[in-house]
């Protein structure tokens, strides 16, 4: 049943709609990686959803898209000058390989709706507003997290990112150009983080947390230490059915190490390791691999144990003649916790229920705006399995639409006075 | 300096460069994989020099190429029925991803420059004789090495072969359509089999064995038993930094114990075993995988060692609940006695040299015939350093000169009477 204080809800469903067969593949997961054909179009629905509302469209340096509502005297840029920073909102709308539905876009798609339940309610903002997407925040086809974010705050060099290459060689400068876009551009955005006063992002809960405690939407706490590190174990090429076990340097071998010792190291340090992407050469079922490369994702609680961790597999690869290469490394991120307890006191009032504080796993780009020193924030929204990253990735209706209520409650809250 | 009766070597020089730039990637290595651009141009190459040398070029109904040489009365297939069956030479010309320049093309090369020699010698063959290209020996593309020689004699079922897939999961009969192909033609090929008296394959060493015997070329005995299985190893996908460990069904770890176990099992038995090709989905960075497919390479000269090494890994991967299906399996294949006996002692005569006799770890066109009931040999040219399936396969000009010379002599008396 739907009463006229719910339209934001139904625009909800339809935007949720709209998104659900932009690179669905056939495993029900989602293929959404930077600079594609699908990138492409998760674009233009943004476009298109923030002209709906005649918001004002900024792209930044590197391809973020922020929608600005700011009906005040001046320019978002005059506001920010005069101290009334503005309240963004948003999240992501790439996947991994195969991911789910609601990892990222749900943030933005509750975004939206969140904005349009504040103009039902008639709330006349005293800061400027913001919708933003970040670009590139799972790094699937380049590698890096987050890259959108790390840029935009010069947590990552414009030149190192331009020199990324995917899995078929293509640079990420050569992706911005063939997209369209000036990869001499790609850079550092003061301007734009200028007009950031604070930086809600609501997310699905990965991990499973909020089905015991019987609440559809938490606050975040901290992000936990995560990186990546690329290992390369050598071997040299030959046939696999006449050259002696004796004779050969076959890199697959050191791999396998890896990837056990991940493992157990991960146990015996209270961490998660993760080998989930890997690249052999030459890859033939008769051929001794000559190179393999494999990725690992290492996170936990504790930084000192993550980094143990790795030094552990830096040591027992060295014997298989490995290099490692960290590609990414974030230390334990704090979110703001003037913030996030002023969020707690608003949801708090709304529900009249204590809503829990999480801390998580996943890396996002709040985290990197919170490093760069944005008091931000988090809101996650209930996720049955914990499961994501994965088809099975899931939130219920009812909880999406508390999700929305809740920021649109935070929004409401953080915009009644200047920030 | 040459002479008169080298032509045919300046030849084989010549053959051997215009071969040389098709399909050469970055590594310096060849990726000539069936039914692709490549394909088609060394499918031409061999035509054009079929038709250069007045031979009629035949298509078996799998596509492999036969370039007849028959100057007598009445046609091949005449011939055959009267009982005077040809005399067969060649190879392949695909390859393994970054593979050598040798494996293949030296026999398909050293066959025409051998039947140049033997008409410039003035040999008028009592029976036909022909130059085969067999297609697609690696098995690079579709995973079953031997596919043409296979599906010619029966030892593949077309249907089969017909629904094989490629990595990017186009199949077999796609690839012939899309190569303008009828893919309904495919199957076994009894009439160009019957015109088959013997087959002689000369081949690169492979393996480490004649520089130290100090011989340029060996005549074979027998092939090892040999074959290809697939490990799939299920799992749950799920994100990498927030499923603890406990929680996983990370579907790397069972793939890395086969690696580790496939080594351990290899030098327990006295076989060789390699893992060369993985497969993983979704195969994100930050992402457990749902899947991991291996494929295994296992062979040896005692095959109850090769199939209780199966056995072995077929028990130890039940506990991470792989399934574990046979690709490909070959016995040990005999190459025909009396056939290579007489061929050592054309040698003999030839060089003054008692000439080697090798088996060889790596399967060929030749074994698969063999098992068809067609009496073979093959003829190895030594690889200084036994490398092969990688840039780094070599033989010597001068050895490759001596291959020519011992495979026309062998043809040469082979044809002096009706086989």
């Amino acid at each position: 049943m739907s009463t006229p204080g719910d339209e934001h809800l139904r625009t909800f469903d339809r935007l949720w709609a709209d998104l659900d067969p932009v690179g669905r593949v056939g495993s029900g997961g989602y293929r959404r990686f930077v600079w594609t054909r699908e990138d492409a179009a998760l674009r233009e629905w943004f476009a298109g959803e923030a002209a709906a509302r005649r918001l004002d469209l900024v792209e930044d340096r590197v391809g973020n898209q922020w929608a600005w509502w700011w009906d005040g005297p001046g320019s978002v840029d005059d506001a920010a000058r005069a101290g009334h920073r503005g309240v963004v909102i948003g999240s992501h709308l790439d996947s991994v390989p195969d991911g789910g539905a609601f990892d990222g876009p749900l943030g933005v798609v509750s975004s939206f709706a969140a904005l349009d339940a504040l103009r039902a309610q008639g709330v006349v903002p005293a800061v400027p507003v913001a919708v933003v997407h970040f670009v590139d925040e799972e790094g699937a086809r380049f590698g890096i997290a987050c890259a959108g974010s790390r840029v935009l705050t010069g947590a990552l060099d414009a030149d190192r990112a331009r020199a990324l290459t995917d899995a078929d060689g293509v640079t990420y400068a050569q992706a911005l150009s063939a997209a369209g876009r000036d990869p001499g551009r790609l850079g550092r955005d003061d301007e734009a983080l200028a007009r950031v006063g604070c930086f809600v992002e609501l997310h699905v809960e990965q991990g499973r947390a909020l089905v015991d405690l019987d609440a559809p939407v938490a606050v975040g706490s901290d992000i936990w230490p995560h990186g990546r590190w690329r290992f390369d174990f050598p071997g040299e090429a030959d046939h696999a059915g006449t050259t002696r076990l004796e004779d050969r340097r076959d890199a697959m071998l050191g791999y396998a190490g890896l990837v056990l010792g991940a493992r157990e190291a991960a146990e015996r340090r209270g961490c998660v390791a993760t080998v989930g992407k890997v690249a052999v050469t030459p890859g033939g079922v008769n051929a001794i691999p000559s190179h393999v490369t494999g990725w690992l994702d290492a996170r936990g609680a504790d930084e000192t144990q993550v980094e143990a961790l790795v030094a552990d597999l830096t040591r027992s690869s060295a014997a298989a003649g490995a290099t490692v290469t960290r590609e990414s490394w974030t230390p334990t991120t704090r979110l703001d916790t003037d913030l996030a307890a002023r969020l707690r006191g608003v949801l708090g009032r709304e529900d009249e229920l204590s809503v829990p504080v999480l801390g998580t796993g996943a890396g996002h780009d709040a985290g990197i705006l919170a490093g760069a020193g944005v008091p931000t924030a988090m809101l996650f929204v209930r996720n049955p399995t914990g499961v994501s990253h994965s088809p099975a990735e899931h939130a219920e209706p009812d909880d999406c639409h508390a999700g929305v209520d809740a920021l649109a409650a935070c929004v409401a809250d953080l915009v009644g006075e200047p920030s």
